[in-house]
């Protein structure tokens, strides 16, 4: 539909000259990527709590979130199978990585989103989304509450509850806090469109107000120091973003201002950037010193009031006190209340994070899958299940293992347990007999024979590989691909199940579980440095990988419509600079 | 150095590829508008009340507002001249007669603002930019009061007294309520930039609200009507703005919207937009009507409650209620509280809009200059000079005056009251002597010997052709040029004035008053219809006046930056329809 739309405002355009609209028809069409949009269907909406007619007989989903989790399990799952229903505080997906970008202006913000009805309307399928807020999950009676993003105006019927039979719940996290004093009221974060816009809009404010008359040269520099907090690829590509934006657009608007901005980034560990390679972290700090970002490690924050941010050193134990322009607080990801909420009812109260088995299904529920940074995989531990996994594997139940039967049993073990594969990795041993072979001592000859104790303390130490994924984009995504391939096969593979055989009963698990796949990471470093760590250890700094990471931002994004949005933001402020209005 | 700045982008992007660097200045450089740049230089701002060393021997201008009068004037102010101060509560020009196409995403707020401190860092002088707004004006002492926008963290210190040699008045004007109950708490208006971001996303709130579940059909109605008050160029490009973005993009999104969304435009008089010709008046009514805009004249709103609209019938008296979504309010504007307050000091109380003579001067006060939207020029009526004038041109003082003191005294009558133009046009008389031999009866003779009463029946009417400019941009635009030419030749004229002679006294007035140059208006209608109204009556009403439309508003732009970024988010809009994300 959206194809002859786009072939309709052509030919208004240009009736009177038949060859350019041919051509233009061609040139879209040969593009490519605008077929994407000749699936496009407008549907039929389900707008009550009660299925529409078509959809009665299917099972209903519904989905918490349109984050990067969310959409990803929108946008693969197959339309005809179920009756979806989509509640998110948001009405667009959020191309998040580009978010340091928006707070100054490099992209702007509507191009770095997508409106979830866009996505909806493409599948063929009952799906229904409403622009709501989850604040209540009944898993014992399979419904949520929620609640209108907009209340005003909506007479007392503010609050709906909808049924389900699979609920996912992509809902993210909120910025932690840690429950520092004044951090809520007085600092930004960078989490939604909304906070990128806010920055933006204060970072002009401080330099208007270090400029205005009758103000000494110390409230003019409090107005221009801007605090970071937090050395994360976050705060840092923040920092780096703030830094270009103030020493190529802001300081010739600004000329006074020059030399009295300062940015400074605090961090409490030792180093920033501690999830990517030490090279990488020493060359963004050689980087900052050189830009002239003043960064400090080791300096916690104890306490923010409306004029100064109060740290604590780390390793003297003293407390000083720092005015400020701007804070922005960037240190990490908590649970939302109602997901707490949603752990006490389910016996979670304990855990940090809503916990899910390596099939992304919450633990202790059913019907309930939770993924992306609300949710955490607790991979099973091969300890715990270590005299299964030995009688299974124990085919002609000897009580010993032959390498035979080792053999056969190693893959279904390491795709149940993939700890084992990165201990083996680790201990740079090329598979488990001959993990085996060495915990028996040197003994080399071809067959083995091992008893249940000889293979526990093979693997005794195997789980201490057991790793938990980064809350990332990355791993949302591809968990969101995974759920909807599992709810497309769902009929299939309870009859034919695929995973690995079931060590503590019997039969197969229905499906592989899920296995994070990590393509690399992009940390911009300002000035058009960018450092990536890809798969395998291989890390690229400087400006080479700039294009790269631009071509590997622009092909993840969701349409081509984002695509070519920001490409054309990227021309934009290369002719003209960022823009430095107050809007 | 803009350019230089463009070369190094250029350069470091593409320093492996020298002949692609080379290329692109060159198209930089051959494309013309990119060379306005060119004259771009940092300067020293001045950031205290009081004036730089270089400036201080220079004569202080503030200028307060920066619309279309400010900037204009701004723009063509000679820059070595004087010490100029600029406050505003905006940092940035905006491209007003774009505000209804941003309402719908047409065109991003982005696009049509440009920083003021872009146009001063052109200017090779002592200027200074304040964010804030002048809450007193102070005409006796030559000071004015002004307050930061940003009030928060600055300690007391917020408040700061400018003194001026010359204040430039240019701050517009406010929305009109007429006391309306409920306007100001419950309506959208659509003068600043925010407003129509605002009204951006309410309309996706009230499309998101509709779709909610457990909703009558009554109640997603109300959501989706739209009311429009106010049936002038603005209220009327609204409604055809808003009707092409729900039509075009958001049905696709919203399919059970279709049938249930309304637009109601409210106007009290008989016709909208009767400041244009009857024909495009007509064509707007019938257009509107095909559309399904509800057109609803002679509709008085009495009070907007925050559910309810209450209109009465200009004709029948009766009084209805009708349940809204949102409602936009453009009846007109009227006068902010600063300038009536000054207006009281001044002895204006009486007057409605602050008033100026021909030359843009305060009346009654020396130094203070009023343009744009907050002033009216208060044109000098020729029957209150009428024995000045006759006397004047009795150069021999005979008593009469004869065909050739006449053509002599011609130009300089017309050029002081341009009403005399306007009436020998209407009365279809060639020039003022023929008028005069009308007036004596069919008295063809060459010779011409008139008396003063003869003189005053004459020219009794003339002065109901005085006419008020209305608050355009255009108008205000041209005053701005006006006022910065007559700053910039204020040495020179005082010395050789080049105005016409004082009636009323003696010598010439140092300056030509301001004389308005009607260029025509444009009323976009919706789906690509657009009428125009040029000069000379001439008026043109459908499809390829849009391209007209567009190539006017580009080249009135304030900058190559954002004639450009409006042509692509045209691009954009065209390939890819507007976006509906609630940010």
């Amino acid at each position: 539909m959206r194809i002859l739309s786009l072939y309709e405002r052509a030919s208004r355009a240009f009736k009177d000259y038949p060859s350019l609209s041919k051509i233009l028809v061609v040139a879209t069409v040969g593009g490519g990527g605008l077929v994407a949009y000749s699936d496009a269907k407008p549907h039929n909406a389900v707008n009550v709590v009660e299925s529409s007619p078509t959809a009665a007989n299917k099972k209903r989903v519904v989905v918490l979130g349109t984050g990067w989790a969310g959409t990803s399990f929108l946008k693969n799952l197959d339309s005809a199978t179920y009756d979806v229903h989509v509640i998110s505080p948001r009405n667009y997906f959020a191309f998040t990585p580009l978010l340091p970008s928006v707070t100054c202006g490099t992209v702007e913000a509507r191009s770095v989103v997508e409106p979830i009805r866009n996505i909806i309307r493409k599948k063929d399928g009952d799906y229904s989304f409403w622009e709501a807020e989850c604040f209540k999950i009944d898993g014992k009676n399979k419904k949520v509450h929620c609640r209108p993003v907009q209340r005003q105006s909506l007479e007392g019927k503010e609050e709906f509850i909808v049924d389900y039979d699979y609920l996912v719940v992509a809902m993210g996290a909120r910025s932690n806090t840690f429950n520092t004093p004044g951090v809520e009221e007085n600092c930004h974060f960078l989490k939604e469109v909304e906070d990128a816009q806010k920055i933006r809009r204060n970072v002009i404010d401080c330099f208007e107000k270090s400029c205005l008359p009758n103000l000494s040269e110390d409230e003019r520099k409090k107005h221009l120091h801007f605090v970071v907090v937090g050395g994360g690829p976050t705060g840092v590509e923040f920092s780096a973003a703030l830094h270009d934006f103030i020493s190529e657009d802001l300081v010739k608007l600004y000329p006074t201002a020059k030399d009295l901005v300062k940015i400074t980034l605090l961090e409490a560990g030792d180093h920033i950037l501690t999830m990517f390679d030490k090279r990488i972290t020493a060359f963004a700090e050689e980087k900052f010193q050189r830009d002239g970002i003043n960064l400090k490690t080791g300096s916690m924050v104890v306490k923010v009031t409306d004029k100064d941010i109060c740290t604590k050193d780390r390793g003297t134990g003293e407390i000083s006190s720092i005015p400020y322009g701007m804070v922005v607080w960037s240190t990490g990801i908590g649970t939302r209340p109602v997901v707490t909420d949603f752990m006490k009812q389910i016996g979670q109260s304990n855990r940090r994070v809503l916990a899910t088995d390596e099939w992304l299904r919450v633990e202790g529920c059913d019907s309930i899958y939770a993924l992306g940074d609300c949710a955490t995989i607790n991979q099973r531990k091969v300890m715990e299940d270590i005299s299964a996994i030995f009688n299974k594997a124990d085919k002609d139940q000897s009580g010993t293992l032959t390498t035979k039967e080792f053999q056969d049993a190693l893959d279904d073990i390491c795709e149940r347990y993939p700890q084992v594969e990165l201990y083996l990795k680790d201990k740079q041993v090329k598979n488990i007999v001959d993990l085996l072979k060495d915990s028996k001592g040197n003994d080399k000859k071809e067959t083995l024979e091992m008893d249940i104790e000889g293979f526990k303390s093979a693997l005794s130490q195997v789980d201490s590989k057991v790793k938990f994924l980064p809350a990332t984009a990355q791993v949302a995504a591809q968990q969101g691909k995974y759920l909807a391939r599992c709810f497309n096969e769902m009929e299939e593979r309870t009859k034919n199940p695929e995973g690995p055989p079931r060590f503590r009963g019997v039969g197969r698990h229905r499906f592989h579980p899920f296995r994070y796949r990590h393509l690399g990471q992009f940390a911009p470093l300002g000035g058009e440095q960018t450092a990536a760590q890809l798969p395998g250890d291989w890390v690229s700094i400087g400006h080479s990988s700039q294009w790269l990471w631009y071509s590997v931002y622009a092909s993840k994004q969701v349409s081509w419509r984002t695509r070519m949005l920001v490409v054309s933001d990227w021309g934009r402020r290369f002719i003209f600079g960022r823009d430095s209005s107050r809007i």
